[in-house]
């Protein structure tokens, strides 16, 4: 008995869970150069809302009736390859399923086993690499400049914070509750954090950033995003890593045009996924490797139980009481 | 006597003769280091709408009732410098007024005189590195890739499309009419063209642009943009040189937010003024010259006669009715 949880259709607008349905089958044969692994962490992350479909995606959306996939933790339970033996642990793209059979070279080796599993959901993961790569290889990060985060709460946004840290930035976030913006100051690497929902979050913000900012790393899109361009210095770097504001709303995404700031400002926005940066990951997990071992890297693991929490893991990334990374482990 | 046009005040939306008056004053007397510069060529250009005010821009507001100053051509009639002597001929940052008094480490020799005088406020003025720099520095041609330009009849336009041709790119304009059309790809280095105006403006740019657009020179910003990045390729680059849809509207920038298309497509968007590259000055005048000498730069030059002709001139260019590079010629 395998239970997996198949893709039940596109969502209108706000995704809830009738695009998911809970079924179960039987594990599918490994063919030759496969293995089979059993499931132990699941991530959830704000991209794969993307493959939902109904809107243009930088993913390929999920198949009708066919399990959703997602980047996982596992075990092996049976090889028919020679990169895996019974045992070993293994992150890749699983399915979310009990069980998800799939093609060795697509998976990579968990050796470190000192380190906790879901830290390879985490800053080892590819929530790691978005924030390392987009915010490194696009910011461009100097000493003493100002990096503003949208979605701060988020775990793409708290792993930016840490790297900026350790840059010798000013980091600054912006976020959705008081509760949070006092957690993002206290337990991981911002200076300042900023409401986005108080009447006077312009203000805020612009109190926050004397100086103006220098790398504005987007996670979010819209309104929030148009305050942050207000405070652009010249020759400012714009990461454009989500727009989650505008994935569930229906429609284009109508509001203030920003190309002409940019040209007042000779600044660059730029938009990336992670999997841009493939063949850099040795580089980006040794550094993020290195900023654990240093203790720079702060971030929250919230974490659901069972399989079956997996689809209202996902749903909560949107409902704005997420803090840090969400992953689901199975029982 | 010195005629001059200075400054009468900011305009409410489209600019009009208003903001200009016609007066008469002597020539400044030049100081230690200063020349006296009689004009003999005025070049009008659309980033001048935004030192005309009320809005922010990337170049600071003209002085009210101080003559407007823009790229000119002229001949040293006296000189406190030892830069200069009597007779050199120069190109810089002149009054629109018969005479200015400059200083001398401001301005630049013309030491060419083969070369019609114009040409300095071509290909080898500023719209010439504006169209040499973010095209090669921030657009990154590749061969055989397709670059779209809005925008493609003004003079920035026209020459980008002639160093893309030399660079072994497909080049397709966008503009106004059907006769501009025509003579994009007569006249100049279009492969193609298309007329915004017409219904069939989508259909017609997606048949002009079989393979995508790899990289968008963007002019005109507005609805036109919002169509060519419902074609960009992945990793596509988007230089953005003006926005003269938006410059003369009341209030902000209302219509579709780019910023999703930029992730999707991995996608960079960059503003830029011509002063960035003002190291690199020589670089991009050695580039267009050898580019002239082969034969490649290919451009349309109206010119105005007398210096009471440059305020219409200028409001010219945000007419439609304008085909490359405006100029005025001192009588």
């Amino acid at each position: 008995m395998n239970r997996q949880i198949v893709f039940a259709g596109p969502p209108q607008g706000v995704p809830s869970l009738e695009s998911f349905c809970l079924t179960s089958g039987s594990i599918q044969e490994p063919k030759q150069g496969e293995v089979v692994i059993q499931t132990l962490y699941l991530s959830v992350d704000p991209y794969m809302r993307g493959r939902l479909g109904g809107r243009p995606s930088s993913h390929p959306p999920f198949l009708l009736n066919h399990p959703i996939d997602g980047d996982g933790v596992g075990r092996v339970i049976e090889s028919k390859s020679d990169l895996f033996q019974k045992g070993d642990l293994v992150t890749g793209m699983l399915d979310w399923a009990d069980y998800s059979t799939k093609k060795a070279n697509a998976l990579n080796t968990i050796a470190d086993h000192n380190i906790p599993l879901p830290t390879y959901l985490g800053p080892l993961g590819m929530t790691g690499m978005t924030a390392y790569f987009g915010f490194t290889d696009i910011g461009l990060p100097q000493q003493n400049e100002t990096v503003l985060i949208s979605g701060a709460a988020g775990a793409v946004g708290m792993f930016v914070a840490s790297i900026a840290k350790a840059k010798g930035c000013r980091v600054i976030g912006i976020t959705g509750s008081d509760e949070k913006q006092r957690r993002l100051v206290h337990e991981c690497s911002f200076d300042m954090a900023v409401n986005y929902k108080k009447a006077t979050f312009l203000e805020d913000l612009k109190q926050a950033c004397p100086h103006g900012v220098d790398i504005y790393f987007d996670n979010v899109g819209g309104k929030i995003t148009d305050a942050a361009l207000e405070l652009i210095n010249r020759h400012a770097r714009i990461i454009l890593s989500g727009q989650i504001s505008t994935y569930n709303s229906h429609g284009q995404d109508i509001g203030l045009r920003p190309f002409r700031t940019l040209i007042v400002k000779s600044a660059r926005a730029q938009g990336f996924v992670v999997w841009d940066y493939k063949e850099r990951f040795s580089e980006g997990l040794a550094q993020m490797r290195q900023l654990m071992t240093e203790g720079k890297m702060k971030w929250h693991t919230t974490i659901y139980e069972g399989l079956e929490k997996t689809p209202q893991a996902f749903l909560d990334l949107f409902s704005g009481a997420n803090f840090g990374k969400q992953l689901v482990q199975l029982r």
